[in-house]
């Protein structure tokens, strides 16, 4: 028995929820961690949903993945931040990731889709006030957009940390939902004259520009030749 | 005066409002349709908010833009779509379009950013009962991901129109906002060691697949080939 309690086990996978089991395609959703971490890694951009006056708002920006907990940061200005700031009882958010993979075009309109991989995030946002947490947030959502980047930059000193908010989310109420393949065309469809398949996609990065006043002998350092 | 009254009219821009001007870096924003316009023809992938028990929810879905209109779609049965159904007032939401063009390393943490361009467009939505609108609409949400496709593909038939919902947004309460150009360091920082820079970012597309049951004399069509 000691053998066996001794393997590691699978960390248990996120529980659904009324707002995480989807109305359409739930078969497309998965909860384990380790689905939901990969999406989570492979992107830096959220779109983050708050209710303001009764009404939605939906506004882009960069977050940061440590554990189960999302940060996403911003000037202490910014609405959400402030807003986040104001209650005590934290801002309730729905975050949201998208990668798309693929145009999927079918021989009929109807069944045009799009191969993606998405992350959609339930939970009240809180602000995040202990100096040490904010620090380690900070540094990790510089080095989720580029590994390795927040050991070779100057962090944030005294003024520009009390000018930056930064918002812990908790990965509880969780799904993520993914389609793969080609198109599903009816059997009716399957000799119709048109073209059928999937056109991947996938973002690229260009040859990095450097700053005009980068002092020439600085090189472009590795983590960003294997970018 | 017939001759100056016979140059066309610059159309007006978008008015701002108290949800569409930004209460940080508000320089960045613009309200002029052109720009407006060229970020979403860019794009196909949304992210829309609304607002269901009270709470926020974000979702990724497709969009095509006829003119000053916005056109989301779904099952019948999927939840936004049934809200708006179920609502004679419409839904409100938020739609929210971004493009990543750069990842803008500075030389302090502080100072890293992107590169984008987003629209928020804010409104209430409404479900299309017009057929021919719908029609319409569900065209340009094919020929908005790949142009000319929609002539290209079999159109929806009577039962395909019926299990799909559609949803118009009137482009009003609409703001753009962008970032270009290289990081803006404080000159303090000047001489930190560290190499600072934009590196670029796009979408890219990879070589179509053709579906397992394409026939093999159907030849890959120009507008895919030139996407």
């Amino acid at each position: 028995m000691e053998i066996a309690m001794s393997v590691p086990s699978t960390p248990a996978p996120y529980t659904p929820t009324d707002r995480t089991v989807p109305t359409r395609s739930a078969d497309r959703a998965a909860y384990d961690r380790e689905t939901v971490h990969s999406i989570l890694d492979a992107s830096y951009l959220c779109h983050l949903g708050f209710v303001r006056d009764g009404a939605p708002v939906v506004l882009p920006t960069l977050y940061g993945r440590v554990g189960e907990h999302l940060y996403v940061h911003g000037s202490t200005g910014s609405r959400p931040l402030r807003m986040a700031g104001q209650q005590d009882l934290g801002l309730p958010v729905c975050l949201t990731v998208t990668h798309v993979d693929g145009l999927v075009l079918a021989k009929s309109a109807f069944h045009h889709s799009m191969n993606y991989r998405s992350v959609v995030v339930h939970g009240i946002a809180h602000q995040v006030t202990d100096p040490d947490e904010k620090r380690m947030a900070l540094d990790a959502l510089v080095d989720h957009v580029v590994p390795g980047r927040a050991a070779d930059s100057r962090p944030a000193n005294t003024k520009e940390l009390a000018a930056t908010a930064v918002l812990r989310l908790d990965l509880a109420e969780v799904s993520a939902k993914a389609r793969t393949g080609g198109p599903n065309d009816d059997p009716e469809d399957q000799d119709l004259p048109y073209w059928s398949g999937v056109v991947p996609v996938a973002p690229a990065h260009g040859a990095p520009i450097p700053a005009d006043d980068l002092a020439p002998d600085i090189e472009l350092p590795d983590y960003l030749r294997t970018l």
